[in-house]
């Protein structure tokens, strides 16, 4: 079979490609195309040159002191001032802070704070487990509180929703199949049904103009490490709607979400806004990288990274079809672009041994179970020469059958 | 007055001094004498090397593929395995992740787990206020649980137990006056009354033996980024004893503390052991950091450790009241060793001023309401002849007024 994309095809979409100076504010090793960008975002310069800063000037140097001449107590809120243009949200609405689980258990807290008469939460039960893991911690705490699982419990979301559901955490992109949900679809038939909803955007944030505000989203969730390249287990964010401050609540009530931290007060009193998100103190080193990574994307325009994402899940679709078509692998993601993410997975009944082929050729995605090879598509750093070489490469693993290799067999857990 | 401690007898002690060589280990700034290690630790240089290594190499480098590689996933147990020596635990009964708050909030719903029958906390009142933060927030979910406080429900712990106590969250060393308690006798006396004991060790960790194993503690928490010099808002710690293991349940369920994290099951099934403490993506950099930083603890003798404090806090006591006693300071630490830790605190009317001109000398304590100058002293790399230093110095902002200066008199935070 002959392609019918050549390559003066793809060197003429690189060549067009608005964000191709980007590539350079990342380290990328060499001999490496990296799919996995959904899972651990690559290292970006400004991150290393802010690390560094903040370790050797600010630890170092300025010791304590720090804490204010370097601004490390508003990190949480300076960085989610930034994060919010990213998401649609308004400075104020957002910070950065502990963990996406942490994060979810607080807005979920937040939400049944607002629907003090309602008792069930919604999740999804295909959807990232922590997620539903969160969900069950909170339910274990309230008497009469019900957990229903969309995916398991019933078809849909929309098949649970009821006169007793509180909230529903509903993930904007499937970590596995990459669906992407209409966000403001989804929120209006959920208000219409007076509840709640919390947004998990991990699988979106930084491939798209997320619209939290204009989808009237009360609560949102997400990392920062996969496209926002903040680093390994980098600071989580947290969105509160405006209309929703000083009327929430949820229980990690540490010093950091106090009216006035330093009072050193012994009873708690939730400081304004987006405030009561907070608890303790932060792991500032990563914040600091976070800070860095957030530079590369104070002049990027979202409606590009979105028709780049688009475009290069199409070409890296088109392309594994065309060439690979006939070795057994099958889409697990959306052909349709309104309801494709950034990451493309496909199907193959020896996906694990593959893909360890994949990553030993310099081809770095993933694998989930049972058998999806996750292949993340990051705008700011990948080329469209990337996706041929890699789709190049696949084709010879399957053509020549090298999965086979013993050494491909073996299950180790990766993340 | 002339003083009894003079400079021969100083040099003598930093000549016998057993640690002396670990100051090396440190970066000190020129010109900067350091008593606030006791809020956040300097700089180890292997903290340094350690984040460089993680940034640059393992992120860099190794993406995704260092959650495995480089052992990005194991650290909250193998930094845990590290620390419990210093806190008188087993590997296996220790984690660091997440924050001091956080983890308070998992302990006492990992009590409340084991005295169903039992509603009431106890803290203390004069305690660090994010430790009665976290225990409002686990009263407000909780239908029936109360909340008591040491210090002003009653004046001390002993005279609130009762049969309805479930557990009992106590300071191994105050955070503002350095009050030490003993251990193993409250413990028995929390005991006794049926209740359980979480011990937050934030001020004692990385200053003495801790003994919580045969002090028979039940949970014990603490940061690491005062004495422990894990680096700003590093990871805390969380301590289960191993006959709770198994048994005791909270609600913080996250992947990282499920039986299989990479099975991606939609039910949370608590892990073996210590691993229920987990919950959510841990920051790998600052958790680097702070390995690096244990790193300097491993060849260290603890009775040395307590040993020098004890000097380090006995000179300095002798030598502020013998030089500056008649300029209005008074000490709010205890004189017997057994009851201090290793800070000190002196009380003065315009502590804050005196404070801020001590800073502008480079002598770097802090200050806490309403008049408490706090001295942190860090065996590690502190020397006997700093602590004559920066009493001369104090003697000098005391004698001549220095701090009437209006430049001192503005109050800003400070953490």
């Amino acid at each position: 079979m002959t392609t019918t994309i050549d390559a003066g095809t793809i060197a003429a979409l690189d060549e067009r490609d608005p964000l191709r100076g980007k590539r350079d504010a990342f380290v990328i090793p060499d001999g490496v195309i990296y799919l996995d960008g959904n899972s651990l975002g690559p290292l970006p310069k400004a991150a290393l040159r802010e690390l560094k800063l903040a370790a050797e000037q600010e630890w170092g140097q300025g010791l304590i002191r720090s804490w204010n001449a370097a601004g490390w107590f508003d990190l949480p809120t300076t960085t989610g001032n930034r994060l919010a243009r990213l998401i649609g949200a308004e400075p104020g609405e957002v910070v950065c802070t502990d963990t996406t689980s942490i994060n979810i258990f607080k807005a979920l807290h937040a939400a049944l704070s607002l629907r003090p008469g309602r008792a069930t939460i919604i999740a999804e039960g295909t959807g990232f487990p922590t997620d539903v893991y969160m969900a069950e911690g909170v339910v274990s705490m309230r008497p009469g509180a019900r957990l229903k699982l969309a995916g398991i419990d019933a078809p849909d979301i929309e098949d649970l929703l009821g006169d007793d559901v509180a909230v529903v955490l509903v993930n904007h992109v499937d970590y596995r199949t990459g669906v992407l949900r209409d966000m403001a679809q989804l929120t209006e038939r959920i208000h219409a049904a007076g509840a709640i909803a919390v947004w998990d955007l991990c699988h979106s944030a930084g491939t798209m103009k997320v619209d939290l505000d204009t989808a009237g989203a009360d609560f949102a969730v997400g990392c920062t490490y996969k496209y926002l390249n903040g680093g390994p287990g980098a600071p989580a964010f947290v969105f509160a709607a405006r209309r929703h401050h000083g009327r929430f609540a949820q229980p990690l009530t540490g010093w950091w979400g106090h009216a006035s931290p330093f009072a050193f007060d012994h009873a708690f009193r939730p400081g304004d806004g987006i405030r009561p998100m907070l608890c303790g103190t932060q792991p500032i080193l990563s914040m600091r990288a976070l800070s860095g990574a957030l530079d590369v994307w104070d002049d990027i325009d979202l409606e590009q990274v979105r028709a780049k994402s688009l475009a290069l899940t199409d070409l890296f679709i088109a392309l594994v079809e065309e060439r690979c078509g006939r070795f057994g692998v099958t889409l697990a993601a959306p052909r349709l672009h309104a309801q494709r993410g950034s990451q493309v997975s496909f199907r193959h009944p020896n996906g694990y041994a593959v893909m360890q082929a994949l990553v030993e050729r310099g081809v770095i995605g993933d694998f989930r179970e049972p058998d999806y090879m996750r292949f993340g598509f990051a705008p700011l750093y990948l080329r469209y020469a990337d996706v041929d070489a890699a789709v190049s490469i696949l084709h010879d693993i399957l053509a020549n059958e090298i999965w086979r290799a013993p050494r491909f067999a073996a299950r180790a857990t990766v993340t």
